[in-house]
């Protein structure tokens, strides 16, 4: 079995396919594409699984992924999640001793965000965006920048482009978490304590969305996750909802059934079992 | 009256102060800030009224701005809104004749992704991450770099800076609008046509935010926005929410008791006139 994730090697995509690799699959292999709208497509078309991130504890929902889901044709099944602990790690080349000797720092913007703080704190002012954190630690690594250039990247992009860690846990908030979804070409049948995730489109009228989480909230089923996509006009939205059970459950089918009444439009992505934190 | 807008001139938000010397203060001036929290921050603390960015119709709210709401001490009042479609314009140094003479395009991030279709027909590939679109027009006009390479930014920008304007609306998708809140030190009274925006914090248990959607849509009344504001854990969210009416009205003062019964905290943000397009 080969597992895809986004690349180039060292992302964060890359420590989960690991973990399952270690863990689920161990005869598994693991494949990069260049972007997470490829992971979901190549599992579309069967034989593989894949993991794409599907929200942050800070960011929130990521748009590219949930974009594919509402506009792909063919969808793979989401059949797992992983919660994982966001470490951006300073790494340098191995000739820099010190933060004193750093210039600048590259990353994907996002890091760079979220390590605002603590590179100004370190006196570090120069940055320049990178389309990805580890695509970032590659070029420090392959030596085509001033080896006084450092990268944000997770500890994986350390140990994969043999980079030296300067300071772990750049990132300014505690707690930062990026949820991944697992992805497979089956969905997952019922293991007793599953979650479901769907996208709906409530009607255009007051209330559409009270009546579509009405159908939700009839057996106090916990909902864990709720966002509003734009549909491209302001005040037009679908809804991505995460919500305790099973699709093939009796709570599971009461559930879309009502929720075929009261919305326009509805996309299953899986019923899968509650992840947890690695 | 100053108004303050994100800088440097040629910005979006310069284009919303411009509108609103022209039409409501003509007796105003326009001044530049570095970040969107600084005209928060600045409206808060009087004498001065600003413009920032709540959401696009693509992208969704806005992760600086309602950070600000989230966690200020110190708040201004929403009292106007204004929608603006978005505008990329291709805008180049006046040497530069046609699209082939382009070597590389230069703007912010978001900017880039949302004429990425466009960059890869005319046959654009190099392009370089700036901190805001009028920065890269700033930088492009005044001689900085390569006179081959070009900006994606407003209209605005490139009038500001005297470029040429090579193509219009880069932008891969139409109907691509930011909406904007404009600031002030005091609440604006009612105009019988008004919109209530407002975060609230669901308690932490099943039906909890349908419990708080139950007394906004009580009267039937419409709520034009809603978001879920990710607070940090995978799961714990706020709600930014906008429903029509004003706070003061006999219906606001309703929707506003019942949401204490049923939320642990609410931050009213502004009671405003319904917006419309420039």
């Amino acid at each position: 079995m080969n597992i895809i994730a986004l690349g180039p090697a060292g992302s964060n995509g890359h420590s989960i396919a690991r973990k399952i690799q270690s863990s689920i699959i161990p005869q598994s292999s693991i494949s990069f594409v260049d972007t997470n709208d490829d992971v979901l497509k190549k599992v579309a078309g069967g034989g593989c699984i894949g993991v794409v991130p599907i929200e942050n504890s800070y960011e929130g929902w990521v748009r590219e992924v949930v974009r594919f889901w509402l506009h792909a044709k063919a969808r793979p099944y989401v059949i797992g999640e992983v919660h994982l602990p966001i470490n951006h790690q300073l790494l340098v080349h191995s000739s820099i001793e010190s933060v004193k000797q750093v210039s600048a720092v590259i990353s994907h913007p996002q890091a760079l965000g979220q390590c605002r703080n603590s590179l100004l704190a370190l006196g570090i002012t120069e940055t320049q965006s990178e389309k990805s954190t580890s695509l970032a630690a590659e070029k420090v690594a392959i030596g085509a920048l001033d080896p006084t250039v450092a990268a944000l990247a997770a500890p994986i992009a350390g140990e994969v482009y043999k980079l030296k860690v300067l300071k772990e846990h750049m990132e300014d908030d505690g707690d930062n978490t990026t949820r991944f979804h697992v992805l497979g070409g089956q969905p997952m049948p019922s293991t007793g304590k599953d979650k479901t995730a769907m996208l709906f489109f409530a009607e255009n009228k007051p209330r559409s969305l009270y009546n579509a989480l009405s159908c939700i909230c009839m057996y106090d089923t916990n909902m864990s996750s709720i966002h509003s996509i734009p549909l491209g006009k302001i005040g037009k939205y679908a809804f991505y909802v995460e919500f305790d059970g099973h699709i093939d459950s009796g709570e599971g089918k009461q559930i879309m059934k009502r929720l075929e009444t009261v919305t326009k439009e509805r996309i299953f992505l899986g019923s899968f079992p509650r992840g947890e934190y690695i």
